[in-house]
């Protein structure tokens, strides 16, 4: 990407975007906003944008104290807490490095994190010490622990064999209430977040003050969200930014609320904090989004949720979720697309009113399956193996491709990941989709459960849902298996139902397939088995199943 | 400022906010959009956000054709009009800067701004020719103009004497309708504005194309402007970048109503403009809101602007005016504030949803009269004589000074005017007010304005505005006069009613004032005259009276 240079403006253009400004501005028009935690109890824990600044501004002087420096890496292991929040801007805005962890990962994956960090401090929930317990003995270089411990406990009354821990609390009540912010360069790191990806080690993506800045803007451009919205941080902090929520409503002023810890077993909960509280707008994934309806739908006074906007991510949203809030609530479910490389919001689903009027019903809710266009600032394109564009149909697919400016161009210190990268700055996101002539981009597959054959691309994912609607089938597993002239040829694995069995052949599938298929698309080998192998999470192991049958088409 | 660096990103940082990012957006995603223009004849001109893309494209090719280059000053004196529109985008896209001629500028005024910014075509409204030829004698340096003719007209049929002509239809026209965009680098000036001071030549403000677009996102971030508005480029577009609106329009989408020409005699087909397209969105000074509520209170079918905003800048809105359109149609009037050398949003004025719950409703009214909170990302403060803030009390006046990302941090090649900024980066505004402890803006005076008296600060309008409040007054002025040892004191010049002078002397007039100022405030000197020396448009013209009485407190 070359970039040319004009004649010189006048303005200011090294005054730099950072969280310092977000934070100043935050205290300085919002003051007396709520933010309101729960606690463990499920209890609600409630102050102001203003306490919440001087409690930053002691975590960054408690930092200090133990030694953190501009640039040190600072880990945080949390829930979605008013601590969790003051990490969030207390850290970035002394000038160190957030590193996001997260807590599902395996403490070998998050051992991997720390190291390749570089991280020395660790801020820690008492409730998640036993993934502290775990990672240390791995991690040598850890210099010491924050522990946020439960109301009204010291640090003496919690049991921890880790050495060198210290209380949230106590730090920040020791520490001095006024800090003074640095002014960070704007291509500074704020925070850091490792992908989990299914192949090879945790790569990082070191956030700028730059990205976090723009990135907030855009959101609260695309969403409308302002000073008199209630946010509600479901998505997991430490989630690429906990999709880049609590920094956009520091922004724009919104109430904060913080669910503190919850699980998919405790959703119930989860669901009545949102109706309680008077959330207007909140992401998440429909996996949170479907329980929240089905509370409402059995609520005797239903909430009007006229105006609430729930974004929607990870998968794509079902068309019954999306009509049963705006039918029953009033509340739009935005799909909206983006990962941890991106910071992560690349597309969101608005409807154009040109659109609104010229589709008919069922088309529009089709439209609002899909990922949404590209906010502005950002290119994104999809191209084929050559890295041309495919025809915007939406219906070519090929790999999408996307450059910005807060999109990552490196993985931090990651020797080989430059192939994720274009030579023109390109992310490679590994996602398939297709574009359509309006500019909506949807997502169809993973690139690698793509099968390459003869140069076009079929869709393993589509054959699967399709084999699996036949009557007979139970499951199913396409995957694209070598072939010395086609590159690859998929491969059908079918379990059929106990009644079928012996009667259903490879040709009645195939049959059933050449429904939505082109004939050259269909699987050369449909085997019949017993059950597909699947992972420990229960998704089909494909790796397994190419492994097995790498030489099926082999001469 | 000193910037501190900190640990290095992954980002793209290197790829720039620029133009070229926002034309490529809104083709992408909102190409059905439309753009509606009037014609001098009061006719409608309506196309789309493509088609406007597809001329822009030929506008830069076609003045790449007249030797038009990257870093070149291209001239643009028009109405508000889609070929201004195209110009906005074009001239920029293309790398050129774009030069806003002020209309109402003279000719001298106008020279110079186009010989110091050193541009060498013009493009021109056919009914601004006039300007232009008194231009010419007086640029030598200029090498021709693009005449934007009448619809069907041909360059021939236009009388002028000007040489080099071409006709903007006619060249683009001729022009292809794809231009390679170049990718700008965001540091690289995208228009110029020349300040129009009382004093001294005007001073070039040249925008960056990072300023323009984040000022874009600020707008539609702080407004909630969005695809669904209709918004109408009241303000001209050769001040301040017509506010900005034109470029954040375009990011967010929303469909654009173009005026064309109108002056303050045409303002009631300005109204039924407004009305009958539905505008939800605009931006103007109270001398057009005010006939604007005058138009709808005569209308028999008064229209629902419920959700309609208008920001109202340049002078105070009268509450009288905001509770009207509140009331009477549900459209909010937003003040805000700005400068040519703020790209130009400073402040904005929107209710903290705490103050609507506290507040009185007339308290309500008086501070939405004032400028508003700083938007974020802008270091505002004010300051007194020493530089220091002054306390945030409402009451306290200073000079207002900002920073930040799309401030202005110098004057082109205008040696001397340094002492406008500060050594820690604030340009200094010129302007004084208050800061309340909401972070409320009020501007109360220019700080030439104001009289210096022994450290402290006397307003010269707040003081004029009492006196004139006076049954027996008709019209006042009061100015600083040097003084020995008070630096300045306030001297009144006061015209009375016929049948109230030789009956009102310095006394009453300073008893009067002793309602609402202290007296070490109150003038030495009170001076009935017959009238106050005004400037060519109306206003006092204080300079005069400064020096016919500059040696009245000397010794």
């Amino acid at each position: 990407m070359e970039l040319i240079k004009g004649f010189p403006a006048t303005s200011q253009d090294r005054y730099p975007l950072n969280v310092t400004n977000i934070i100043k501005h935050s205290v300085r028009n919002y003051g007396p906003q709520e933010i309101a935690s729960r606690r463990l109890d499920g209890s609600m824990f409630r102050y102001t944008y203003s306490d919440a600044y001087e409690r930053m501004q002691r975590l960054a002087n408690g930092l200090t104290k133990l030694g953190v420096k501009v640039g040190d890496r600072v880990g945080v292991l949390a829930w979605n807490s008013n601590e969790n929040y003051e990490v969030y801007f207390g850290v970035p805005g002394m000038g160190a490095v957030m590193l996001l962890l997260n807590l599902r990962l395996t403490p070998q994956d998050l051992a991997y994190v720390v190291e390749h960090s570089g991280c020395e401090y660790i801020i820690v929930d008492e409730t998640l010490l036993p993934i502290a317990h775990a990672l240390a003995p791995l991690c040598p270089q850890i210099k010491g622990y924050v522990v946020i411990t439960m109301p009204g406990k010291k640090m003496s009354d919690v049991e921890t064999p880790l050495e060198n821990t210290h209380s949230y609390e106590e730090l920040l009540a020791e520490s001095d209430p006024v800090f003074d912010w640095p002014m960070m360069e704007e291509t500074s790191a704020y925070a850091a977040c490792y992908t989990t990806g299914t192949t090879g080690k945790p790569k990082g993506v070191y956030y700028s003050h730059r990205d976090v800045y723009l990135h907030s803007m855009c959101i609260g451009m695309n969403t409308g969200m302002n000073v008199k919205d209630t946010c509600c941080q479901i998505v997991p902090m430490f989630h690429a930014l906990g999709w880049g929520l609590p920094q956009a409503a520091t922004l724009v002023g919104s109430r904060i609320i913080l669910p503190g810890m919850y699980t998919l077993e405790t959703l119930d909960s989860l669901s009545k904090l949102i109706v309680d509280e008077g959330v207007t707008m909140s992401a998440g994934a429909p996996a949170i989004f479907m329980p929240l309806l089905e509370y409402i739908r059995n609520l005797e006074e239903r909430p009007d949720l006229t105006g609430v906007r729930l974004l929607s991510g990870a998968t794509e949203p079902p068309v019954s979720m999306m009509k049963g809030f705006w039918d029953m609530t009033g509340a739009e479910i935005i799909h909206a697309y983006g990962a941890t490389e991106t910071t992560p919001l690349v597309t969101i689903n608005r409807l154009m009113p040109w659109l609104e009027t010229s589709l008919s019903e069922d088309e529009r809710w089709n439209l609002k399956k899909k990922q949404g266009f590209a906010v502005g600032g950002l290119d994104v394109k999809v191209v084929d193996a050559t890295l041309k564009d495919v025809a915007h149909d939406g219906k070519t697919p090929g790999e999408i491709l996307i450059r910005g400016p807060w999109i990552t161009g490196a993985y931090h210190n990651a020797p080989g990941s430059e192939a994720s990268f274009t030579e023109d700055g390109f992310w490679r996101s590994g996602d398939v989709g297709t574009m359509d002539e309006n500019g909506y981009l949807k997502i169809t597959d993973r690139v690698k459960d793509v099968i390459k054959s003869g140069g076009e691309w079929i869709s393993s994912v589509d054959m699967e849902n399709e084999i699996i609607s036949h009557n007979d089938v139970l499951d199913a597993a396409v995957v694209g298996v070598e072939h010395p002239k086609w590159q690859e040829r998929p491969l059908a694995l079918v379990v059929l139902r106990d009644d079928a069995k012996g009667k259903v052949n490879a040709d009645d599938i195939r049959a059933h397939l050449s429904n939505v298929f082109a004939k050259w698309q269909l699987p050369d080998e449909v085997l019949f088995v017993d059950e597909i192998p699947k992972t420990s999470v229960g998704k089909t192991d494909k790796k397994v199943i190419r492994a097995e049958h790498k030489d099926m088409y082999s001469e």
